[in-house]
């Protein structure tokens, strides 16, 4: 979850290698979440280490955005240069091959030399799930929030479609230098009801550090009754991470799907 | 997965007692299935542990049938009787207090004295989930049987009608007496697929052992071309476990539902 850096000019694959872009599913569960870090594995670690295997290169690969520990992704986008002379599709399954069991490029393909997975996106979807009931989950507990609070729905919605827009949303972040520029777009977001499960989506052109679980953990006390959710307006005006909710627990969260320009 | 035994007459609970219904949801993972035996752990034993930590009382959880090793349950019923005064409902979460956290009684309710079950099951409904692609996923990995494959869905849908009706299922089945009544109905069987998301959903009266496990695996072997479609109806007659296909994995099934009579 970075900012784009519209302004960063992406520089193409040296002369004599290619950029190679790979779609990639990841449980998050075991990782201290996307970003390489001193203490505890990474996705991005685990996927450089996998392109050391396969081509003999060290090499940094980018990914759209950070996720959080324990954080998942159904369709992260990354990509990195290679001089090796693998077909471009078959990077996937040759990276496989030396990736843990929690994370699987699902596809890789040659990119554009002017494509960055991170400052070519347009946008991204996200997507919370919630097991609402008064007993746990067994299956599927380590992708759910368990929640047994009462929620009003009609209180839900009416929260969620407050923060859809252009807004100054330093409220719901975590970030801490909070002289940044923290307008973001929220392009589409909405619950859906399917028994005792919960799915909030939410599509953006960006988001802020652990925006998305404070936002959820935010319109879930809407539901409940304990922020209304006409204050949701006046939460976003204060600037002030002290009045929203708490972050909802990481498990519950997937990047779903990253956006590019058509084309691209 | 048992063979209805219609002739038991089901005896009530003992005086002062009530039967108390369970609908449990399972992560079989790390079971050796349902059914309690000496060698691993069992959903069984973890359930008639939890009972015996919650009333003081030792007593038999009977299911409406067993699950076999890594098949997991969305909603299997099960039963005990018990002279414990807590109220009906309230013994899913205080039985979820004593159950690892890959078991979860989701609902209690009092039972009839008549009810059981196992033998007042009418029918039941399985599930089994194929993640159908060249790269294999990371997400849901231990919920799905990963097929990379070509299958023909028409080849897939036209074997799976065969199997639907009355048959001797004795070519699908790993029992050992053989001279069994292997004659079962299967009401509906079909395929939906969604994306790379293969899922098939199976009604019947009752299953015989290994099933719907080597149904799956035997459709699919018929959507890869190593069966004919066509051929269902002669391995149907010739009652002969060498003629299936291979056994599906037991990570991709989940019991979905148990059916009783209208008010049981």
């Amino acid at each position: 979850m970075t900012d784009r850096t519209h302004e960063t000019a992406v520089r193409p694959p040296a002369e004599g290698e290619r950029r190679i872009r790979c779609v990639v599913e990841y449980d998050g569960g075991a990782y201290a979440g996307w970003q390489i870090q001193p203490n505890g594995p990474t996705i991005q670690a685990a996927l450089e280490e996998a392109v050391l295997r396969v081509t003999g290169e060290t090499r940094r690969v980018e990914g759209s955005g950070r996720t959080d520990s324990g954080v998942h992704a159904r369709a992260q986008v990354a990509h990195f240069d290679t001089a090796a002379s693998l077909p471009a599709d078959r990077f996937a399954r040759a990276l496989n091959a030396h990736l843990p069991k929690d994370i699987s490029v699902r596809t890789s393909a040659l990119a554009a030399p002017t494509f960055h997975a991170r400052f070519s996106a347009v946008g991204k979807v996200y997507r919370y799930r919630i097991e609402h009931g008064p007993t746990r989950p067994a299956l599927d507990r380590d992708r759910l929030w368990w929640v047994s609070w009462p929620l009003e729905d009609e209180r839900l919605h009416d929260a969620t479609a407050r923060i859809v827009g252009r807004h100054d949303f330093t409220t719901f972040t975590d970030a801490e230098r909070r002289d940044e520029d923290n307008v973001r777009t929220v392009r589409r977001a909405a619950w859906t009801r399917n028994g005792t499960r919960l799915v909030f989506e939410i599509e953006g052109e960006g988001f802020l550090y652990k925006m998305v679980r404070i936002l959820v953990g935010t319109l879930v006390a809407c539901g409940r009754g304990r922020i209304a959710p006409d204050r949701i307006d006046a939460l976003l005006a204060a600037r002030d991470r002290a009045l929203a909710g708490p972050t909802a627990p990481p498990q519950g969260l997937e990047l779903l799907r990253v956006l590019y320009p058509e084309g691209e």
